[in-house]
């Protein structure tokens, strides 16, 4: 297309709003304009890489062999009492009244409305296994928009869902779907990892997010430096590898440890490492209290003390509850002496500490050299904290790093939680009625734009890999009033065309550094420049990233250019 | 695709709330499925022909150098305020507050997003023509959804937008946009019709509608039996050919009509053709009392009316506020004797009567032998009348027939109306600053889904046309449990799907008879039957319409298949 005709409004300055790379960039570049906080317009540009993207998600979802649908944005309230996510869900569901008043959610997801398809119109096992998808608006009214195509309110998901008669049925499925998702990330240029995730509420088996490894990811991913093993940070289990140490148990002490808050306080005040004490937290899980002991130097988990409790709910005692029930506030917690009634577990680190520091339950004061089994009885011992740098990989394979990572996918097992609520039942093939097993399968389409320039741009723009990228080539010709220039590129510009090469051809009246810059910014792979020597009938060819420039001649050029490509 | 993987279900009986062709079927044949009243989930089935359609649409929209972009739904309140229309648009549009409590519509239409995206862009007239389309769900939420996809509440539409710095530059692209949306409605199988419309209140000038011919079209065509002369019926204008008829003035004649209300009451009455008497009616136009005097036989078309006076609304006096004014009610109201300070308007007709009945303004009585001149005064002849079958047609070739149509696309001059409230001006080639000019252009794609139906069905299910069926072959295997057709159908499908042909096979455990009957409902053109002759290699083909069936072996079908398509 040319230049002039279409809107690609771009600028130098770096947007007020924008705090990311691809923010930034996308909005300088004229890809996206904002509408309302965390609501964006695709602008020409913007909407080539969101079908380009688009189409991949589209070949390799219809690969699986799932259908292809599309479901309304404006749902029933009725559908979401069923499954009781109308309250559930909280202030992020969009909600609306209809003339009549009727209540309607905006598709925040679509779970609801497929079930409510799929109960109706499927009565037998032999229709099943059944997967589709659609390529969606999606609305969440997030209390903080921000980081332009990563957070926003109104976006664009892939979202698909499975039916089944059994949970092999549906382990089948998911694989094919997880091997789709990495095909789409490895085909969309992005280094990502799938990672173990939290089921979390909805009583789901396996779940995993696609994760794109990026500085600015809101979630740190916990990986081997040596195997494919990859989990979101609070999921991955720590394996025991502790030693106990070979000194002998020295006597209890009780010391006093004024005005000393935290364990690095205590730990300097009593002049150990952080290993050589204990933390020791009050929580409540559902009704009861629990007392939870790590090592100084890790944290607790409250997913794996949830899931040690098979608990609604897990959080930190007050520090009034805490005192009224151990007789101490937050700084002087521990295990020794501590009232009937109230569950002392602990990390399995604990087992193999030797004369450690702890809390004695009155504040201002520590003990020394406390030894459990002497002076102090665990009820549990559990892996109770969060994995560290440096802990062995759970697979056994290497250690474990830390990276951050933006979630562009996530494949989740759902098993019968919406289907039982919405009375999804099929015959088997023995006749009886039977709940479906369900799996659902999202892709952030817009938000993988954004983690694509965010893995690909350098100081001078965006660097968009082949099969993302707006136009294949970028033909600028230096100076438009020059008819010389002019005429060369318009027929390239033509020849380049009916090739069937993308061409975005530069055709503005406007400075050649205006036009190197722009075209920096919005980074097609290649750029063909007409310049000073069009009269010879040679032009200038580079890569987007590279330094070195080739001059070709127009004769040679379009096979050139398809070798490039 | 394979059949039994994908969610197609059938049914045989009309569903009670579909009043039309296009609704039983598209949800007979499991193309869609309501969701809420109005608002429908498209199955794989429904998405494959609307993405045929959309495909089209997009061809045609690019080859017109328009750029594709989205808009998003959430549109917040301030901009519909800028332009007067968050209060102006009524109940029509959907609106929903934020969880800060912030106003937003959801997108009933783009205007108001794109001029301020334009406005913030381009400031110079270099940058104009601009054309940008997208593809996009839009909300209305409509008093009384119906026929489906023809009127609902969320539905798909082309929306397009451009920008001008002259109306010759708009008119350029007004006709090269009326040019493509007369080849994307070619290309979808459709007989329509461009129609004059109604400009409305927006204040633009040129307006056409694209109507799709059709008994359930909500909108009435006058067209040209004898040439491409098309408008809606209420913008035709009348061609006066009148003939004053020889027969001499009579003495006038006041006669009682006791109980006589209607115009056909009196005419029977006083033993006379309609056409031999005059309808006068009190209009409030504006705030002034109008009479307006037709013949007989004739129309008021309340549309002309308001252009003639230039008005801002016309309606019908009560008939206190007649009675009031003309000294009678409605029954009795005529030209001769009317109070001072009533303009008296009449129908160019009226001008040619001799000897005709009208009201006496007195009730229960009227004139016999009226004539004007003699016994009343009109102050403006004009043509006030709808046009009727039988005139002649507006561009003086042949003569006026009706049709029913249903309006898939319209293309507008907006002028200067949302330029103008939403500061939208570019510095034009003299420097100086200066008012966009812009137009808007719409197709309604799913509403053309349903119009492609209503035209192409029969008695046994939908006749897609071959640019829109969901597939090109349908491929039915008579018995999945005999081998021999098992194995041949697949050999078949896979062939034919490797050459590129989309095609459908029926793999099902179903009876044959369920097979024909589901085929022709969905419609697919070309039918392929494995049957008896499988173990010899032969199979029957079908077209969708013929009565012909034709025996192909295995080994000659690929070629015939292209052939045929």
């Amino acid at each position: 297309m040319k230049q002039s005709e279409m809107l690609i409004p771009t600028f130098k300055e770096v947007p007020a709003d924008a705090e990311i790379k691809s923010h930034q960039l996308l909005v300088r570049a004229g890809f996206i304009r904002q509408t309302a906080s965390g609501v964006y317009s695709f602008l020409p540009l913007g909407k080539k890489v969101l079908r380009k993207v688009e189409d991949i998600v589209r070949q390799e979802m219809d690969q699986t062999g799932a259908n292809e649908m599309v479901m309304p944005a404006m749902q029933p309230a009725e559908l979401w009492k069923e499954t009781g996510r109308w309250n559930n869900f909280g202030p992020e569901l969009m909600r609306l009244n209809d003339r009549h008043d009727r209540e309607f959610a905006l598709g925040a997801t679509h779970e609801e409305v497929i079930t409510s398809i799929v109960r109706d119109e499927i009565k037998s096992y032999k229709r099943l296994p059944l997967t589709v998808y659609q390529i969606q608006t999606k609305f969440r009214d997030e209390k903080r928009p921000r980081f332009g195509l990563l957070r926003g309110r109104e976006f664009i998901m892939k979202d698909a869902y499975s039916f089944h008669d059994s949970y092999d049925s549906l382990d089948n499925t998911y694989q094919r779907i997880f091997d789709a998702y990495s095909t789409i990330f490895q085909r969309c240029g992005l280094n990502f990892r799938a990672v173990i995730a939290d089921s979390g509420a909805m009583g789901g088996k396996d779940t995993h997010e696609f994760m794109v490894l990026s500085e600015v990811g809101e979630d740190t991913i916990a990986y081997s430096d040596s195997s494919d093993y990859a989990a979101n940070v609070e999921m991955a289990p720590v394996i025991a590898d502790y030693q106990k140490s070979q000194e002998s148990e020295e006597p209890l002490q009780l010391v006093e440890t004024p005005n000393q808050k935290t364990m690095q306080d205590v730990a300097e005040f009593l002049n150990h490492p952080l290993e050589k004490g204990l933390k020791a937290l009050m929580f409540k899980v559902d009704d009861r209290l629990v007392l939870v002991v790590t090592r100084g130097d890790h944290e607790v988990n409250d997913i794996k003390l949830k899931n040690l409790f098979k608990a609604e709910s897990v959080e930190l005692a007050t520090e009034e509850e805490t005192k009224a029930a151990a007789g101490a506030g937050f700084g002087s917690l521990g295990p020794i002496g501590i009232a009937e009634g109230i569950d002392i577990v602990a990390d399995n680190a604990v087992e193999y500490t030797t004369n450690v520091s702890c809390g004695a339950n009155k504040d201002g004061f520590h003990y020394l050299n406390a030894n459990q089994g002497r002076d102090f009885t665990i009820d549990t011992y559990a892996d109770l904290r969060f994995i560290k740098e440096g802990d062995p990989s759970p697979d056994g394979v290497g250690k474990i790093q830390f990276a951050k990572g933006i979630e562009v996918g996530h494949v989740f097992k759902l098993g019968s939680f919406y289907a039982e609520r919405m009375g999804a039942s099929i015959l088997n093939d023995q006749g009886k009625s039977q709940t479906m097993v369900m799996g659902s399968y999202g892709i952030g389409v817009s938000r993988t734009l954004a983690a694509i320039v965010e893995q690909h741009h350098d100081e001078d723009g965006m660097v968009w890999p082949a099969n993302i990228a707006p136009f294949q080539v970028h033909l600028l010709a230096m100076n438009m009033k020059k008819d010389d220039q002019k005429q060369l590129a318009e027929k390239l510009y033509h020849s380049l065309s009916q090739a069937g090469i993308e061409v975005l051809f530069d055709d503005r009246k406007e400075r050649a550094g205006v036009k190197f810059a722009d075209s920096d910014l919005i980074g097609i792979p290649l750029r063909i420049t007409v310049g000073k020597r069009a009269e010879e009938g040679i032009v200038e060819v580079k890569h987007r990233t590279g330094a070195d420039k080739t001059e070709l001649h127009e004769s040679e050029l379009l096979e050139q250019i398809k070798t490039l490509l």
